[in-house]
């Protein structure tokens, strides 16, 4: 639109701009997800006085025939429309707009009624331009028009009589006549399944799972599993590497240097005689059995994640048959990886950017499609990061052009462009700062920035409670309270979330003082838990993950509004579905070693609530039914008795 | 950078976005002025650890070769450089990044210096490095950097002498050693003459200023005047149309419907038998006549703005040599030109839009290269909100091609998109919303999206405090004190400002209550006035452009700071060049009624000055000097005494 028309018969003179949703100016995919409608917004105008229409215009990108809805003006000629995707598919969308000249007329025509009794200039002009309809149902219902505007004979009082009828203005938009219509350049979105969005995600590391304690854990264990997974309400379990792990530098416990024998290392130490990417470690059984899980995962509701780790143990089969994929010294050695002030002795980071990069790329996108051949659905990718960000782009663009179903969360604990580059590149999904956002400012300006910004076109958060590398400090400290109150700010505070086995258990044992390593991690040897032990909050998060998926308002982002409270200990939030059918409040108490008292501003006139209306309030954590009326509430938090409340409001 | 490399040859790990300033993505110009540094900003990173430089680059667009800049990085990836464009002309910059490997070694090399007592691999390496360093001073440097290390044999003590010896820092910039360079797409700048940021204008009829009341002046009786325009300190003279005034339609007084016989009408009805747009009204001379008065003002360091209105009269010689420029009824009738709600009787639109627009759009834009070659360079264009808006990108473009020193002023009081659209189009200036801001809080609101908010980057306001068509309500009602307080506003808010003729003599009658148009307008006839009646503001508006003129703080946009005043009535703002080296104290009483009294708060330690320090405080106004100490001051202003003060601040 905005250069200079070099052939002025090529020439609109209505603008459209600041088209929105956008993420760089159309260089990178807006989020989508099936099924969601998107809401789409533009500036619209032109010289002088005419009326203008404007339409959201969208196509699945491999589709040629547009789709088509009306936006309508709001103010400061900002217009607003909406489409709805279906298809689980990569699509584009648009906006046109033109001059409508048959309401410039109608307006004009209107106005000179009230001065002039007879209009003979207007009958003629309106008469040409219901001339002008094309289409064989516009064109005959136009000609209609046309006559019985010409009976008229230009008496104004009989035009106006036409111009108050609404049936004609019914029949305008009908017309289809337009003026100089103008497109804006096109967007992209990635329309994703609705997984993409909304999920609870279990992370566990098969080996842990048998049944005899300390034996190294099969497939078939991670089968016994799924049921009693199944009842705290996930849907996604995820899986660290399953490959054959490396014995060349291979870690003991508790990140020791040195491995003794019977030490199992850790599996993002991948690759061994065994085998690479593409292997399955011996112990956990065979490819066979992998699937087998996956399909019972699948039967019961769930799937499998896996995880993504593009480096290297000394003994990975690349490094003897792909030398020049990796960074040589001048002595011949290879440097280990490091993600600062992480250091891993045990791997080789591969050299993304080597000469022959090409092969290597290629390479790393058939261990992707390998796994998609064996029905992996999602992937999680460790430390992006640390690879070219472009790679990324490349290898998601690359994946999902034949398997648009296929989703990424990233892993990138990292510097605030980085992720946001990361999340733009294609990734479907991301870990967020969410771990270490514990007061009420932090967790308020944390969530805004994610909600209310121009990161929600692109960005969206997956909020673990912990991982194998991070056990905060307050888990550590609050015991079971605050991991009660952890679990139900991510539950609540973001449509996907996680945690990460042993989470249920209130494991909160650290390697020290300051850090947030696990003592005798599981990174590096086989725990023996008792999955049922006394102290457990497995039923409290399945009556969080029960809570989510009854409650539409739970299953988005960008929904979310906090409550005022006064005490910074209480943090409280409001989130509804499209239609504010549905409305959850949240109240929880950020301290978890004492009673909070607060008095919370409920704001019930956005859901239509009057002051002296009563309503019920039924707590999804404990069931309790309260009925409340007005704006102005008390709520008491005690952190021995419960995280808070998760309260469906119902009108 | 951001779509997936094609060819993974050519690809930069690299990461440069949001570069600034900038305007729609690319594309529109950024607005620059010859001389004045522009400061340029990009998000730039890549994956993992290595360190980076960056370099902002430049050139006119007619030359080949880049210039470059250092940035340096801020935080959060933010870097930062300046760069000065020289020439009034069209420029285009980006930003270069790049892997820089000799710090990224000597970083590692350091880390390990501290562990190892001998660094054979490192020595390798940075040998290897610095033996790529290519230009033939860059490659001397080098190779003695070279051998001073193979000198060390490694040992780390030594090795690390040479890393903090800060002739190896300096010469590490120079080296110019660069991995995988990226470069951001290039940005346009347009860089103007300084009087496209700072001028002051005065806007005169030429008609009025003969010397005998009530007789039609010419552009002799103009030279005559140039003296008294001067000695107020002035910089540009406005002349509204000069051409032949059409005689069909003619208005009469006060916009009356039928003009009478000695009525002189309006200029804005532009054409007659007597020629159009490259015809001077008869009775103002001739086109010599116009050029002496040009070079008149010249010679006393002022330049002539012509009115640009693209309308004709009805008897402008187009309507019969081009009948297809203008949109007829169906009865052969032309409809009369409007800008709602006015009306325009005397004028017919031309249809921008019709067929053959290609030779009316060529036309327009040789009216304009015709008076460029007059030596007219500054255009004050008449509603351009009423022809289509990327007209003006193309007429502005193709006359800047060639006479980059032609200034434009947007005559657009119309919505916001619009007015901004214009000013992203090319208009170098615009006239605004100030005409109508006068409490506090519209006018801090209105001057923080002017100068902090991407608008400033393209929009350049010029405030005027009347036009012909606006004698805004506090002038009628507030009087001389009103005049005064609006016209050290004008003066100190904007770099750019202006004033209509009769400002100075506090002419102040309107049409009727509720009107902005003035009684009489000199639009439809010609006045008597005595440019030194009594009760004038000669002095005040002398002393406000001496002010401008002496002091830079008040010539630039972009570098104001409200200062918090308790008193609504009391406006109170700082401004400063680019080294803090002059700073300008303005305090204005927006009530022109009544004494107000305030307690403001100066930020003193913004210009570093001490609590306990003295400091002196000059009134450009009345020439008093204050000796002020700490932050809270006392000010009193009395309407009946002045409007206030423009303190310049002395350390």
């Amino acid at each position: 639109m905005p250069t200079p028309p070099s052939d002025l018969r090529d020439f609109s003179p209505l603008v459209i701009e600041n088209l929105q949703p956008d993420v760089g100016a159309g260089r990178f995919n807006v989020k989508g997800v099936a099924g969601h409608p998107v809401r789409v917004s533009a500036l619209v105008y032109k010289d002088g006085q005419d009326f203008l229409g404007a339409s959201v215009i969208w196509r699945r990108r491999d589709r040629v025939q547009w789709e088509e809805s009306p936006m309508r003006p709001l103010e400061n000629d900002v217009w607003e429309g909406v489409f709805t995707p279906e298809d689980n598919a990569a699509y584009v969308f648009s906006v046109e707009a033109w001059m409508d000249p048959l309401t410039s007329w109608a307006d004009r025509t209107r106005k000179k009624a009230g001065v002039n009794e007879s209009l003979p200039i207007e009958l003629e002009e309106g008469a040409a331009l219901l001339g002008m309809c094309r289409g064989k149902e516009a064109a005959a219902q136009a000609s209609r028009w046309a006559e019985r505007l010409m009976r008229t004979r230009g008496n104004s009082a009989d035009i106006l009589g036409m111009l108050d009828d609404p049936e004609f203005w019914n029949f305008v938009p009908k017309a289809k006549l337009r003026f100089f219509v103008a497109r804006h350049e096109e967007r992209p979105i990635m329309v994703d399944r609705p997984r993409a969005l909304f999920g609870t995600w279990y992370e566990m590391f098969p080996r842990s799972q048998a049944a005899v304690p300390g034996a190294h854990g099969t497939f078939k264990d991670c089968i016994r599993r799924i049921a009693d997974i199944r009842e705290m309400g996930f849907d996604v379990i995820y899986l660290p590497p399953i490959h054959p792990i490396g014995i060349t530098n291979r870690k003991g416990r508790n990140n020791a240097l040195k491995a003794g024998p019977k030490d199992v290392g850790s599996p993002w130490g991948i690759g061994s005689a065994e085998g690479g990417h593409m292997a399955v470690h011996p112990k956990l059984g065979t490819l066979k059995d992998f699937e087998a899980f996956a399909a019972a995962a699948k039967d019961a509701g769930m799937e499998i994640a896996l995880d993504f780790a593009a480096q290297c143990s000394p003994d990975h089969p690349y490094v003897k048959e792909h030398p020049e994929w990796f960074r040589r010294l001048s002595d011949g050695t290879i440097r280990y990886a490091e993600n600062p002030p992480k250091k891993y002795q045990d791997i080789y980071p591969l050299d993304f950017m080597c000469v022959n990069r090409q092969e290597l790329w290629e390479e790393m996108k058939r261990i992707v499609l390998f796994w998609a051949a064996k029905g992996v659905r999602i992937f999680r990718v460790d430390n992006p990061h640390t690879k070219p960000l472009l790679f990324w782009r490349w290898l998601i663009d690359g994946v999902q052009k034949d398997h648009p179903d296929i989703l990424f969360l990233a892993e990138a604990f990292t510097r605030p462009s980085v992720m946001k580059f990361l999340a733009k590149a294609g990734f479907t999904q991301s870990y967020t700062y969410f771990t270490w956002r514990n007061s009420k400012w932090e967790l308020t300006t944390y969530l805004e920035e994610l909600n209310h910004t121009p990161m929600r076109n692109y960005f969206r958060p997956n909020f673990f409670t912990n991982t194998p590398d991070i056990l905060q400090e307050i888990l550590q400290k609050g015991g079971p309270p605050a991991f009660r109150m952890r679990l139900v700010l991510a539950a609540t505070l973001s449509a996907s979330y996680g945690i990460y086995s042993g989470y249920e258990l209130c494991e909160n044992t650290a390697t020290h003082e300051g850090s947030e390593e696990y003592l005798n991690s599981e990174k590096y040897e086989i725990p023996s838990r008792d999955w049922h032990a006394p102290g457990n909050i497995r039923d409290l998060i399945a009556a969080v993950n029960r809570a989510r998926h009854d409650h539409p308002a739970l299953q988005q982002n960008g929904n979310i509004e906090f409550i005022p409270t006064r005490n910074d200990a209480v943090l409280a939030h409001v989130k509804w579905d499209d239609g504010m059918t549905d409305i959850i409040v949240t109240v929880v108490n950020l301290d978890p070693y004492a009673v909070q008292e607060d008095q919370i501003q409920l704001p019930i006139w956005k859901f239509g609530i009057e002051e002296w209306q009563t309503f019920e309030m039924r707590d999804l954590l404990g069931g309790d039914k309260y009925h409340w009326k007005g704006r102005e509430h008390y709520v008491r938090l005690d952190p021995s008795l419960g995280p808070g409340h998760v309260f469906h409001l119902k009108k």
